[in-house]
């Protein structure tokens, strides 16, 4: 069974190749009725899209969303929604040089092996080119929860060794799209866009972590055993380019705890709703959203595309060299903030669809 | 779409409460003419059995397995192989006295907001006890993966503040079975193991970390875009009880690293096998494993059952006090190395089967 | 991706073979608070279970169900139900004199090219006693179906040349119980059951037809393009062993007809109902209930296991005889009613809850 | 689970309105190395596509297949193939009349009560416009199965009252492309083209049944149980728009039958296969292909859209009059030859894929 699909009920199916004709996603699942705002697509295409600002790649794509279906007199019909993305910058003699060679940490190698036929052409479809189908999808999905009270916040928390020691808490989120790295915390900013300044002059790249949190989620979304609504959220974000870790609520800090430190005991608030203490949990409790706010953390190493040659093979097995040359980011992160929205968001609608079947 | 089936082509459904008449799984998709070594699944349930040692719980569950169907002649069959494992020790009066209380921090407010009837007797299908058909379904994996010349190890590499600092390739997991914590160096198990001991003297419970490793994948293994093998993993290891957090390769490390450092340079071995230098992409490249190593670590959270009293409120909404009478486990680690190991085995024998379509 | 699940929302996994330790089923999906009805499960599979009259198999089984899970004081509890039945009159013995021929029109042949190992007892997983399975599930479905306004009812219209040429709403439907053929009209039912005494006098079997009817569904069960309701429908009853034709509303009679003719107009009835004059749509539009009734046909072809020698080969290829001697069904109609009615509930159940998904 | 998508390891999704932008369809699951036939496809389309003889709807479209991604040099590359079709002759206007009014058997009413919100614009998604998606990923299944030795035919064996009564075994195939009913018996043709320029002046339309065979499907496709071969075909077949039936190998013949009579006995030709001396069975066996020719028939409705004035309700339940003056087919029988193939094939890549799961 293929792996490009996600969700079962709010479900996308996207496709693309970074220098092929176009990229794209179908939506199949979104329920009638909703208002469609194409400007706020275009809105979350415009914040993953190369360009934006001097410490992202230069490649220029204007990523225009069309819609080619699924959408009548400005709302969902229930029927698939239907977006597509030309490309438009796509110069594929940039990659003739590297069209038998194995990139080191890339998929080259791993989609030979696989496939024994491979589209080279900028990574083809193992490019992150193709998260602008995410987001797009992503951006329905956010209308639909925005009218279930469900907001969605993500921003970067660390660049290399610049972390942003702060509780998300005390953080005021309207600052993250003042600054280009997407951190909500002016001044940690600042230190990060100087760190990517200074790695992307060597030629080089560097890691960081995203945060998200998700406010508003109602108590009942998620699913018991295997679609545990942290397992879906875990899936969903591991699953987005140069991601290596996720953790939710305490997360690898849990492992340190005693039960009596970590348990977030019951308490009814002054509207009479239950409520916890703490939030260890991170608004989960058996899979299961229990009301509280929802957060978590996702690792992403350094971009793999690099100024200085590197030592690798060809599909002949022989050895080769390999030179950064295509225009790459320096950090993936300021662009992965949309990214994790975005597939935060096509969870929590699946979620919310897959809750209304718990009851008769 | 329920929530009690994982894997695609190699595909396991489960059911069963904590005290129920039975829990069970039906495995469908497994290939036919395996071997199936009844012995080698009891062993691995042993692993999991409640009772196997004097740091875990005391509830006696001989948790025998029963093939219903699918194996013939001592080989599968291709259908549907059923296997149920009878509750034995199911004392319900034990869990009277928390019908209507939520206790904090396990499923019982979100199953009860979620399905408005809930079977409250020791968690219901929210108990850990639901992991026992995981890892008799894992053991049918693991006899296919055998075959294929891959094998999976998991320990316990952390339990509060005790953590095991060599790196894996240095250990011999032959002491993982040694040790009641499942821990393979054995002094660290020792120091683990008191620690669970004094924690339990309190009445309390710790958390801690698992590590695992897949030897001899295939390169080939995994999907591009959202079933990357290692988001599948993700999933699949998130799902289990208490997990807080999955990372693979470098992780949560590989934030502060730089991509000059954190590429996996190739060459070719003595026995002209391509391979990389340094594994920090813990075996997967754009999803599909690369013929590396697989390896990853996985957060619990310490179990939420204590004995201390806690402050909660009961479906009524009214103030209540929980105090933990049931058996339970001072430290899931342990047991969790079945568990963690049988997810893996199912998430790679659903890739394996998987390969088998990627090209004409 | 194995064949053993049926539905999307409401779903069920079987498991079993004829002469195994258990037959069973898996249904996932059914909301929390359902009344489950263990008589009414029961009294489902006594419509099915051999030996209820002299003119079906007398092969004893008692199909006793026993509910492993998801029930809890009565209820469902919105966890996967377990249902399983096990095989008391497996003599296993009866079958060795064909453990290596393939008997004609039966499945021995292509499971032995597909599977190479295979259950050749009473024919394994291939045998009817499979459907036991269904029916239990049906008979869940059912119950809930039945708080929505629907009910379901299957008959016998054709054994061999005796045909029931009564349009159906002119039928009682309350006699179809009355008599061992489940045909409602006691003459033609009288005539029927003749034929299979005469039939299976001669050691032969003989086909037919069964029709049915849904009663109640609302207008928006289905959906648009491949899961269309009768599409849906189709697949169910044809996947039921013996099938050979599926036809609703006009049917194949349809393929006679004009527009003008076929065509079923609008209006509004007294109660200000959108109703159809006439009903060939057999109650479905595009793939979508419109609130009439849903009716369809099913051809059955004669059972495969009869007295007289056969030319056969066995599975080295060598011309082998085969003769019948374990106990069979001379007809296979009456005992297929309650499947019918039991797929048919579980598509209506499973459209059911889809449609809860279409509007926001 | 939205209802777009078809096959489950061959798996398509289809999007698209009869009067938006365009239609489409994302392949997903074809395997790598395929050498990917675009003027085949345009072929298909053709055979399909409004506008091509005097018989069928006058509709202008070129339906030129754009293919978005997943060929690179002219093969596959396992990566999801996208093609588009955008819609030129889209004159809304034509419809502007019906907005409000439900057509008398067409979805309108059905999709008005389920969704709230419709594209009225010649059906929108319930539009036989929606079928070209399939036309398109039948031919990429077509080009698959020719690597296998599958072949695929189907051809109209009935108009309204003319029949073609000739065994299948007996036509010559080539014949069905040269005539516009595609029926390969010229003298039939020829009355059947007479019926429907007759039916067609009366403005009204005729049904009729389309008849298949599948030659040199390998033994061993399809599944038990519920995801039958037949079972799976009749789905397809049944979700094309205006099919009513479906029946295959003696179908509903059978219903009237003796075991003795439909048994297919078992023999070894000369290159010492394993076949059947009769093939009543359909060329499918509990299931599975034997081996044999698959063949089927399919019912289909007149066309629903007729000049006359018909009784009608609008969305407001009042009364009212629909008039055709849409271009529409008085006969859909022609067009829905290719469709026919398109889904058999389908159906049957997606068995041929599976099959390669059965053993370990």
């Amino acid at each position: 069974m293929p792996g490009n699909t996600f969700g079962t009920l709010f479900r996308i199916h996207t496709f693309g190749e970074s220098h092929g004709p176009a990229i794209g996603v179908v939506i199949d699942g979104c329920p009638a009725g909703l208002a469609i705002d194409e400007a706020f697509i275009q809105a979350e295409l415009d914040r993953r899209r190369p360009g934006q600002s001097a410490i992202v790649t230069q490649r220029q794509e204007a990523d225009k969303a069309h819609i080619l279906s699924g959408v009548f007199e400005g709302r969902s019909t229930g029927m698939p929604i239907a977006i597509v993305i030309y490309n438009e910058d796509a110069r594929s003699k940039d990659y003739s040089h590297i069209a038998d060679k194995y990139r080191p940490s890339h998929a080259d190698f791993t989609y030979d092996v696989k496939y024994g036929h491979r589209d080279y052409r900028g990574g083809g479809r193992s490019s992150a080119r193709e998260t602008a189908a995410r987001v797009a999808a992503g951006a329905i999905a956010k209308c639909w929860l925005a009218e279930q009270g469900v907001r969605i916040h993500a921003w970067v928390s660390q660049v290399g060794e610049v972390k942003l020691e702060h509780p998300w808490e005390d953080l005021d989120m309207s600052f993250t799209e003042t600054n280009p790295v997407r951190c909500p915390h002016p001044e940690t900013a600042a230190r990060m866009e100087a760190l990517i300044r200074e790695v992307r002059k060597a030629g080089d790249t560097v890691g960081g972590v995203v945060s998200a949190v998700a406010i508003g989620v109602p108590a009942g979304w998620g699913e018991p055993v295997f679609d545990k609504l942290h397992a879906e959220l875990g899936k969903a974000i591991l699953s987005i380019n140069a991601c290596k870790g996720f953790e939710y609520g305490s997360g690898f800090e849990g492992a340190y705890m005693r039960g009596s430190q970590h348990n977030d005991t019951f308490y009814r608030d002054a509207e009479r709703r239950i409520r916890t203490r703490t939030n260890y949990s991170g608004g989960v409790q058996g899979g299961i959203s229990n009301g509280m706010d929802i957060y978590f953390r996702a690792a992403f190493k350094p971009v793999a595309t690099i100024v200085p040659a590197q030592e690798s093979v060809n599909n002949a097995g022989e050895v080769a060299v390999v030179e950064g040359r295509g225009r790459h980011d320096p950090c993936v992160l300021p662009r992965a903030v949309p990214i994790v929205e975005a597939m935060t968001a096509l969870v929590l609608a699946d979620m919310g669809l897959r809750a209304r079947l718990a009851r008769i």
